[in-house]
């Protein structure tokens, strides 16, 4: 790739630095990293998985190195990256693997004779081993005919490869007379599916997928496949910590644009169709003035990997046996999309590159994935990319992770190596994980054995210890005591400045991982000795400058998806494995859960109580409790929790808008039973008014009011003639004979009252003191 | 300054990027930034507190602004910034403050007679008036006889000033009758403490300072008034979500350089000593070839200004009316040093010049400040420290941050609108004081309005809103559903793009603030706009894309401090103040508290239950629901509790940890359940042995053993003779009569037990079977 020399790196100050330099596959050398149009904005293409079984180690070794490549480019370069990934969703494994697993299904399903089934698995295994064994003899024979070099090794590694395929038979024939003998013992089911458990199921997966295999139509066999393998590939991700891709292309969401690309490289004459199926013309592409296999130009015309990224293709069909499918005529039982070349569906490479081209357009900054992909993969993609547009630089930097083995050899099932990444997460954390990784070079092949894992364990203690020991003096106020930086504070000071610029030293060479935590422990040491120092002396740190050096090692943990910490906080950020990001209710999510539900709990036991009675008071102490709990404690710790039967509903809020609602809340509850008592307050005193009134003996009643003053007044009391010796007129002696009555029967009453309670007017006045206290506790609580 | 016009700014990628540029005072304008070296290196002096009194929103709007903009040279444009702050804790207005608050509790402590203190007050309050009249008449002559236009605003500018002093008296005067009559209806010392928390408190305090100042001699005095403020100080940063200084200098500590700094610009003709006391020498200085008043030369000479910097200079000992002084000889109740001219303190801007120059040396990046410092205070500062270093370009970079007025006036206590920054956290979260200031301009004034405030508040909310509405999508999976970006996608993408150009754009241009919430609140509407139309189209907005924009935005708040939220996190991340950081025990911590103290109330409220009998079964029911509380619950949200009485105490750890403990715990209680079970089971086994034996009738017990078979037997079924008819030997007679008696015996207690209850043997096979039960259970529970 052609770099202008005087290009200024990027990077913050161009007179300091030398700039970031990468190993890019395409210069088999590391050069300087310059985006396409100079700007801080990285376009990238990685090729992600093909769903069609559980991911390993070497997936997550290549999807956490890239995603710390990112990490980087985003966090400490400060780059926009577009980080684009593809799901491929339609490949010869998956159709393989879920078609086997759907027959397999069925025929489980619908085996009832046991003895039936040992013969079924006989046959199977036998007729494998025959198939095997011509293929042997048949590639053998091509050895034997063969003249280049390249063709015999091509040939005695495929020889090798069936030889396996052999021995693979054979031991599953071994298992089988000890799972028939297990399988005797058991009820009909049960001892089927033993026997179908075992290896030997293989050989019958594949007898009856090329018997029945045409049969099998239904898209959502397939479907249902990939997406149970998806979902598991992003809940892998997730707990390794790995972000998401900005945008994510699946191969059966791009089937019109993938069609229009091929019709494309056709039209430029760089493909040819054949038999409903259309194949890239290398020969063709060559002589445009292309080069065939810039990734890796000696493995082009090898067999052997052509041949293992597509199962089954066409030789016959092909024009150089270096031509490879773009598009693939589908058969029986094979999933199909309609094409100008009839149904079919698109080989494994186009699809890269048609996606990519979508998103990215004629020239993207990086593609990665993993080494194994550089050829036919990423050199067919490349080729298809230049036939499509016409261009000569469709990515300007590739970048391949290393290749990962277990214990010095390579993983396989047969091997029994063979470790998933949810199994690699019960024995080591996302974080210990990933420190592996850090502490690798990027782009070189490493050896998950225990020797590394340990390596990884250790510096992760090293940090541990560092932040433990810098946190136990933080504890401190930060300003207490004499700040007055000596030597040794300005020395310190210095070093730290240091190990920045020797960090980015080495995140700059080609992304040194490795050579940064290097830098950051020796700086710990630095510290650690400090510390020591100032111990010895009977001093104490400089808690700031502790804290610049903690703040620093973290942000580089950060930045590297070590550690979660905040901005300027110091650590690992949490308890958890690293990786499980997520907002405050998130994070605070189980306690809060807990409590509440401790809560409900509490409730649900009380309101259960069997006997009634002797429980009221246990009931009332504990209902009280848990609103006190809930309207100040929750509510002083920010947590909103609306009550609703068992399982109460809850929220984080602002302490202040709680508190605030709560008053409000309780103001109002006061309100109301103020209303209540002055209303009470009221009847009561009407009606002792009324009562203090029939209190008076009717004799009395008219004698003591102003208007019947010097009137005369017969026995009863009741006023006969006024104040000026004339008798009353007929109807004012009608209304005060009519007041006489009301009030003797009042005084009747009274009296009665009187005696069945003889305090009953002070009880009367007393219970309205008591409401009266009452409203005024309340008034002054408002 | 002189600034190279090919220096390449600073910046991601030369090519794309203007670099920033910022309003140095020194330039009067904006001017591109470039340190020193042209490293990444910043080095930064800020003039801290005078530890005297509470710090104002004023304050508060000199701290964030410069916090904000020290949080975008480090986490935005990814300098390395040192960050040097002093405190000022030997200054007049300490002096002043200290020893007039020690003379009036002195006062205070030891008054008992109310009428003498009424008296003593009216008298300070005569003394005073008739004082102050004096010195504004003697103002007005001066004014009368003045030349220059500049004098005469001096000195009209000084009677105001002195007017005001009058006025304050007066008012004093006044409300000191009201306080009168409260205080006479009170006791003694009751009535003296409200006289004396009034306004005409500060008169007697002048008069008690005058009188007995001198007597003041004891330095703790001014250390335990500057330690309060100091740690108020932090306090309000902390508050305010202000990062700590990295190097914090304060004058107490400095000394020894302060009077070194003096000795050598003294040794280099630039100050004179007089009387004790060092001045700095103008008139040398301009002649050296060096620029008196660099950032306001019109203010040099303004006597108003440098009065009001050192309030009592003795103007006859300096050469010209702008010298100033470097140190003062001490008058007795001051806080003084030894020095080579007699015991005295340095003046007020030696203090930073000595103490930035031990840091940061000869040149600093930047240097910043209130606006009201610049003359005298910084001027001073440049001046001296030329005149130490021979140099020319102390400082490269003067910031000085805008006034701060309130409702358009000038805060003061007198004008009743003086406001600390804890009285404005009482009605305002930091949040939202931060975000007033972000969207203002940072070296422009402000007026602390309520329309201001909304309009921060209404910034806030369109932010809250923009994250909820996406979080609510983000709760879903995020890769579930159609991925492929259409038109909207593609185009919002872009947006995001154009969004991070802009924000970048804008904080490239003296940091506006402002500019970028206004870009950012552009993209949030375009966001939103998305949203919608992919709503009423049906479908569902893109939630990578959605999580892309809101990063972002996150990203840009967090920058301005505005956002606690973690990296690649969305929000505020916090429902708490902005600044309040933490890890993880910290943030959980009021959930787990507010949790375990609700078990733990549960607890003691059953355990404090009053009717023994009737509560048994809800107080069972009550403590294993707790303990299984804490034993899974909490075990599995990683919280450790402990037993302790009413307070248990908790911890976090790692739930895999605790999960094991717990299980290792349980296990141990099993085995120990089990080993006394086997042992029960074995003494029960014993016991109905011995029972199944008593049951044989003794005249049975030998006829049935194969030992005497074909024996000869007496009627009572004891052998006699042996199988060949020989009478049995004497010792064997003995022997199996004392078998005989023993089994008759046992027969009998066995008869009696049988009376008893005829069951009693099927009992105890039964509880015998019931032990081996139990026991089978917790063998595979295992």
């Amino acid at each position: 790739m052609a770099i202008a020399s005087d290009a200024a790196p990027p990077g913050d100050a161009p007179t300091k630095r030398r700039g970031l330099v990468v190993n890019n596959s395409l210069d088999k050398e590391k050069v300087p990293f310059v985006t396409k149009d100079g700007s801080m904005n990285v376009t990238w293409y990685i090729c992600g998985p093909t769903v069609y079984d559980s991911s390993h180690v070497g997936h997550a070794r290549n999807y956490v190195t890239f995603d710390i490549i990112r990490r980087i480019l985003e966090d400490y370069f400060h780059y926009n990256v577009k980080y684009v990934m593809n799901v491929t969703d339609v490949d010869d494994k998956i159709i393989n693997r879920a078609r086997r697993n759907y027959l397999m299904e069925q025929y489980r399903s619908t085996a009832t004779d046991l003895s039936k089934v040992i013969k079924d698995l006989d046959i199977a295994m036998e007729e494998e081993m025959v198939k095997q064994q011509k293929k042997i003899s048949d590639t053998e024979d091509e050895l034997a005919k063969a003249t280049s070099s390249r063709q015999k090794d091509d040939l005695a590694d495929r020889v090798k490869q069936e030889q396996l395929k052999v021995n693979k038979i054979n031991e599953a024939r071994d298992s089988m007379n000890i799972l028939k003998e297990k399988a005797m013992k058991l009820e009909g089911k049960e001892g089927i599916d033993i026997l179908l458990g075992g290896n030997a199921a293989d050989s019958l997966a594949s007898q009856l997928d090329s018997k029945l295999g045409a049969t099998v139509t239904d898209h959502a066999i397939y479907k249902s496949h990939t997406l149970k393998y998806e979902n598991e590939f992003w809940d892998d991700m997730t707990s390794l910590g790995c972000g998401y891709p900005d945008v994510l292309v699946r191969v059966t969401e791009y089937m019109d644009k993938i069609i229009e690309y091929v019709q494309v490289i056709v039209a430029n004459k760089f493909a040819y169709v054949a038999n409903g199926s259309v194949y890239f013309d290398t020969k063709a592409f060559k002589e445009g003035g292309h080069q065939y296999g810039k990734l890796n130009p000696a493995a082009v015309g090898s067999s052997l990997l052509a041949s293992e990224s597509e199962s089954n293709f066409e030789t016959s069909e092909k024009r150089t046996s270096c031509d490879f499918a773009l598009w693939k005529k589908s058969k029986p039982g094979e999933p199909s999309w309609e094409s100008p070349w009839g149904m079919g569906r698109p080989g494994w490479h186009i699809e890269c590159s048609a996606m990519a081209s979508d998103i990215l357009g004629d020239s993207m900054d990086i593609h990665s994935g993993g080494h194994d992909l550089q050829f036919p993969h990423h050199d067919n993609e490349l080729a298809q990319a230049e036939a499509y547009f016409h261009c000569h630089e469709w990515v300007r930097y590739f970048f391949h992770s290393g290749h990962l083995s277990i214990d010095g050899l390579k993983m396989s099932k047969s091997l029994k190596n063979f470790i998933t990444i949810k199994e690699a997460l019960t024995k080591y954390t996302a974080r210990q994980l990933r420190m592996l990784f850090v502490i690798q070079s990027w782009d070189k092949s490493i050896n998950f054995s225990t020797t590394v894992v340990n390596e990884a364990l250790g510096k992760e203690r090293q940090f541990k210890n560092f932040f433990a020991n810098v946190e136990s003096y933080l504890r401190q106020p930060p300003m207490e005591g004499v700040q007055r930086p000596g030597d040794d504070e300005k020395q310190l000071f210095s070093r730290v400045d240091q190990a920045q610029d020797q960090v980015r030293e080495r995140l700059e060479d080609n992304f040194d991982t490795a050579g940064a935590v290097t830098e950051l422990l020796s700086l710990v040491k630095d510290v650690h000795s400090y510390i020591d120092k100032c111990k010895s002396a009977g001093g104490k740190p400089q808690l700031a400058l502790l804290k610049k050096a903690a703040v620093f090692v973290t942000k580089i943990l950060t930045v590297f998806g070590l550690s979660e910490a905040k901005n300027n906080e110091i650590g690992f950020g949490s308890t958890n494995q690293a990786g499980s990001t997520g907002d405050l209710a998130t994070t605070v999510a189980p306690y809060v859960e807990g409590w509440v539900s401790l809560r409900d709990k509490v409730r649900s036991a009380v309101k259960s109580g069997a006997s009634q009675v002797s429980l009221e008071e246990i009931k009332g102490k504990l209902m009280e409790l848990t609103d006190k709990d809930r309207d100040e404690n929750m509510v002083d710790a920010g947590v909103c929790v609306v009550d609703d039967g068992n399982t109460s509903k809850w929220r984080l809020d602002d302490p202040k808008i709680l508190q605030r609602e709560r008053d409000e809340r309780r103001l109002k509850i006061k309100e109301e039973k103020l209303r209540v008592l002055r209303q009470k307050r009221l009847q009561k005193a009407n009606l002792l008014e009324k009562h203090e009134s029939a209190s008076v003996s009717p004799s009395e009643l008219f004698k003591t009011r102003e208007e019947y003053k010097d009137f005369t007044f017969d026995d009863r009391g009741v006023p006969s003639h006024d104040k000026d010796g004339n008798e009353l007129t007929k109807s004012a002696k009608k209304k005060v004979e009519a007041v006489y009555k009301k009030a003797a029967a009042d005084h009747e009453k009274f009296k009665a009252s009187l005696a069945k309670d003889p305090q009953f007017l002070q009880n009367m006045q007393k219970e309205l003191q008591e409401i009266d206290s009452d409203i005024s506790q309340l008034e002054q609580d408002r």
